[in-house]
């Protein structure tokens, strides 16, 4: 039976799946990552063995923060894994004597969404996490643009009236929607300051609202633009501020709707209907991975 | 020789071109588009006849406003040709004896567009006329999304507070930067709309510098999105706005580096440097459309 090995490293966490050729999940392991270049390769290793089973996988592909370059596993700016550059391809093949495919790891996850709507002809996958983007899926596989930025739509400015970015823009979907952004607007210590705003907004709290209202316009304006610029059937939403679930996603249905009501046009979309979460616990982040990663024709002799 | 007709047919004229394997213009018929179904059939006959030269050509393409249904060649809702439903491929067969290929005008612009740009390795052809719409090429062949809607960015809303549009948005690219609405606001009777605007701005119009910054700020967003979207290398600007040429071009590259100013990564992509116009008097709209032409395999009969 073939097995591919995909893996999801997050800034917390990495996730490790050990899949088959319908992309069903055999094992699975979860790990804490660790800093730095070093512990980020360890953590990876350990992961891999552990779904491997004592079996050499066919293959092994891993999503990762950060910019890739094409085909050469090479991270750079992986910030949240304290990563300025590494060859991560290179040290794994080093370590498990097998070279794995690296990619982006929103991109890997939206391979891994569209492997579970295999009718959608082409998608798109949100990550709403610290930073918002997407990757867009046409027929199965990754469209990547002209240099590999396809879906970085963090910084499309959505409200030139709205909160200020880092980037220096105002009301980009990031600074609307971003975890951290929303963080920092908020400023109360929170271990999930998005789901502390919900609430604080739940209870009449004015500022928490208009924070609150921030958010649902920003998601609700990036599934508008990945609909009309890209023409997606489905706009699937995760990433951890996803989590929050219908108290996120039912006032975005109800955002679409509001801005479809007076257009032929836009209500012939339905858009609302188009917006679709994750099914909860789904790894479609590692299953992309794992589904990303090219067999390697020749194996690397391990440990040298 | 290989020789391929293609035509762009718009609200006012049709314009038509011969092209040879290399895309270049054989042979080129401007005439004016009649009202109604028949009228613009007359018209495409005409023109078809008036750049075949007595040949008979190995494909022809037509490049039209409104829907078409993929590889049908009927065209919906194509208001200002005055043409409810017709299916224009099967009347043009008829009176030429050849089934010409017909797609969407944008499209086939953007096609026409990468042509004559083959380094670009995606490239989007933004139509700034009555509406606004773009279209995606990549690698030269038109990207085409799920639905056939992929580059329909008109209504996509990128300020909230900006000036309502027809579609019940407010701040729609349209909105902003179409020649419909803009004349709309302008309301004084002008041939030229656009162009009366910047005029009125450049006088020191107090109204007409709000209603020009918005048509800036439009077309600015536009090529932001498009480019962080679809990772396209080049945004090409065409239609008839679009020949205000530096009047507008200039403030909008300017727009899109204070955008970019206080952000490593949007100053990185270099925005304003890939945003170029169509030269003038080049008919990127037939051209591409005469490249999209499929030969026919067989056939039809003139005259049944």
């Amino acid at each position: 039976m073939s097995v591919r090995i995909g893996l999801d490293v997050g800034g917390t966490k990495i996730l490790a799946v050990a899949v088959d050729g319908e992309s069903r999940v055999l094992a699975s392991e979860r790990r804490p990552t660790g800093w730095g270049a070093d512990a980020v390769v360890d953590g990876i290793v350990a992961a891999i063995a552990a779904v491997a089973g004592g079996a050499q996988p066919d293959a092994v592909g891993i999503g990762v923060p950060g910019q890739i370059a094409p085909a050469g596993g090479v991270v750079r700016h992986a910030l949240n894994l304290g990563i300025e550059q590494l060859d991560l391809a290179a040290a794994v093949a080093r370590r498990t004597g097998i070279r794995p495919t690296v990619d982006n790891d929103v991109r890997a996850a939206a391979v891994g969404a569209a492997a579970r709507m295999p009718d959608a002809g082409a998608l798109a996958y949100l990550n709403l996490g610290t930073g918002v983007a997407a990757g867009i899926v046409v027929g199965g596989m990754p469209w990547r643009g002209a240099r590999g930025a396809a879906g970085e739509i963090g910084h499309v400015s959505v409200d030139p009236a709205g909160p200020l970015c880092p980037c220096g823009q105002r009301g980009c979907i990031e600074a609307l929607a971003g975890g951290a952004n929303v963080a920092a607007r908020w400023r109360r210590p929170a271990d999930l300051p998005v789901a502390a705003v919900f609430d604080a907004a739940d209870a009449g709290d004015p500022e928490a609202e208009a924070i609150r209202s921030d958010v649902v316009w920003g998601v609700a304006a990036a599934a508008q633009l990945l609909v009309l610029t890209a023409d997606v059937d489905v706009v699937v939403l995760g990433g951890g501020v996803s989590h929050l679930g219908e108290r996120l996603h039912a006032p975005v249905r109800a955002a679409l709707r509001q801005a479809a009501s007076g257009s032929t046009f836009l209500t012939s979309l339905d858009l609302a209907r188009r917006v679709v979460a994750v099914p909860d616990g789904d790894p479609v982040g590692a299953v992309g991975a794992a589904l990303l990663a090219v067999p390697a024709p020749g194996r690397v002799a391990a440990g040298v």
